[in-house]
């Protein structure tokens, strides 16, 4: 039988927690350790728990580190990091800064010999990958990416950094009449506030004016600006029912004509009850297919446009020929 | 500025026609000639028709051939044979057959150092990777295909085989409580049959008994047997309506669970008002792919599989990882 992928997890979250149970899904993995910055003995599982500052005793015994923090102040720092000792798959979705943080990592995991995936997850990840093969299949078409209805935490997170606001979530959700005009080939110019609208959930503290802050919160720039904003005020039972599950999803679509005219429509949609169990299973798989190409001498920085697809699958490209082709 | 990429097409039948179509979308590319079996001077082309006898004389003026014959009777012939000489991008989609077929192209690829790519278009091909990205995704799920509403080429064919037929038209259509059965994670096992319904339009001969017809074309093992058939019998002019499209589509969907039970669907799907240029477009992108894979030097037979996405476009990896990651 084969060896098993050896896997480290770094960062404990809700990530980390949905690369844990993804690999229980896949029998060609097992979990070496699970790294983490807060005082490993209050971790809740049943997996070996190491402080992060120990991950380099850990060089010989982990094929591939996945790395599950914060795109804002984890990755970032731990990426270039950590890919000068160990093969790494992250989910940077902070999509402005992919070539500066590529680069870096690039750089480190080219001169250790190992291997880095970046940004990988559905968006970026596989919503990537559909609107590439959009371009490239349908040059002449025009290609779409609408989000929801789904938690965005950044956004929920922006609402709770107003004064007075105790906590929120806060729902990204597609406008049906956009979606329409694309789906019957009108072409729009559409900017993103004009594809989706926004719903919060908010729980404030006693005594405070929910018109000042429904106000912030609609008046907000970049985040709530522009959009179609619905604030609901509820209590924090109210919202607790909102924590209970951490759905998301949403889909690339594209419309091109061929020919003389032939209107033709691909689309890729994904309905998640869990985004970050959903997230955790692309990268796991995603690790596989880097496991084996740094076996096979890849080294430095890449991307989901750089990865074949058979080396995801735990099958032989013979396989993969007899049974899915 | 780069040089283009030399293209011949082998064939001009719909699916070569839809080639030339697609080349205009893409500038990257130019059309040097095209190859057929009938007279040269018969074909309705304001390219360069050859006769393919003289396809030997093109070996230094064609980075890549694309392959339009049919599956039955001209690819495998003709892809191993022009495999010893040219890179090659074919359709073949007689899925059942493609390990065979793979392994001859592979042969004379590798002993010619040309690389081909097998197998590609929508199903086997962008359905390939859909179902293949299902499975490593979402290891615990199940993944179904549906086809259509659609004409299926085989299937009218397989009626104007019979007694008394003069022309036909064969819809494949996906059943609605099928489909309704999958998106509720109800994980049915379901036949083809199970999954799909049949829409017959058939112009008979005069004098010829209905019943008779209609009955051998219900009862036809391997196409219409067990299938929901539906016999329409139309005049020639009532067909011809059918004929000025050739749409086709369908779905490649999965659903799976994760976690503790959280339910996670994908979905990839394409509505086609024509199938062949649809198919010729993906096969002009794959064609940039296998033009850039040989300059590096990779020979041999490949599939879908093999291809990192990427390499389809003709923007850099840098361009790509800024624009669509």
């Amino acid at each position: 039988m084969d060896k098993k992928i050896r896997i480290g997890i770094v960062g404990y979250g809700n990530l980390g927690k949905g690369v844990e149970m993804a690999l229980k899904q896949n029998p060609d993995f097992e979990l070496e350790a699970i790294f983490t910055k807060r005082d490993p003995s209050t971790l809740q599982t049943s997996h070996k728990a190491i402080h992060v500052s120990e991950i380099w005793n850990y060089k010989e015994k982990i094929d591939v580190m996945i790395l599950c923090g914060g795109s804002a102040n984890d990755t970032p720092i731990q990426g270039p990091l950590i890919a000068s000792c160990f093969n790494t798959v992250d989910s940077f979705d902070n999509h402005q800064s992919i070539p500066e943080y590529f680069k870096k990592v690039d750089e480190a995991a080219t001169n250790s010999g190992k291997l880095s995936l970046i940004s990988v997850g559905w968006d970026p990840g596989l919503f990537s990958i559909n609107r590439l093969l959009a371009q490239t299949v349908l040059p002449n078409g025009k290609d779409y990416t609408f989000w929801g209805k789904g938690v965005s935490q950044g956004h929920s997170d922006a609402i709770r950094s107003i004064k007075g606001v105790k906590d929120a979530i806060q729902y990204t959700i597609p406008i049906e009449s956009a979606i329409e005009k694309v789906n019957t080939f009108e072409n729009p110019d559409l900017k993103a506030c004009e594809k989706h609208k926004r719903d919060c959930y908010v729980v404030v503290e006693e005594g405070e004016d929910l018109d000042r802050i429904e106000n912030e919160i609609k008046k907000m720039p970049n985040y709530f600006e522009g959009y179609d904003t619905t604030v609901h005020f509820v209590s924090e039972e109210g919202l607790a029912i909102h924590r209970s599950k951490i759905p998301h999803g949403g889909f690339v679509i594209c419309t091109g004509k061929t020919g003389e005219g032939n209107r033709q429509k691909i689309k890729f949609s994904l309905d998640l009850e869990s985004n970050p169990e959903f997230t955790s299973s692309v990268m796991i798989a995603y690790a596989r297919a880097i496991h084996k190409l740094s076996i096979e001498g890849k080294s430095g920085a890449c991307t989901v446009f750089d990865i074949p697809l058979g080396y995801l699958s735990p099958k032989s490209m013979e396989e993969l020929r007899k049974e899915l082709l």
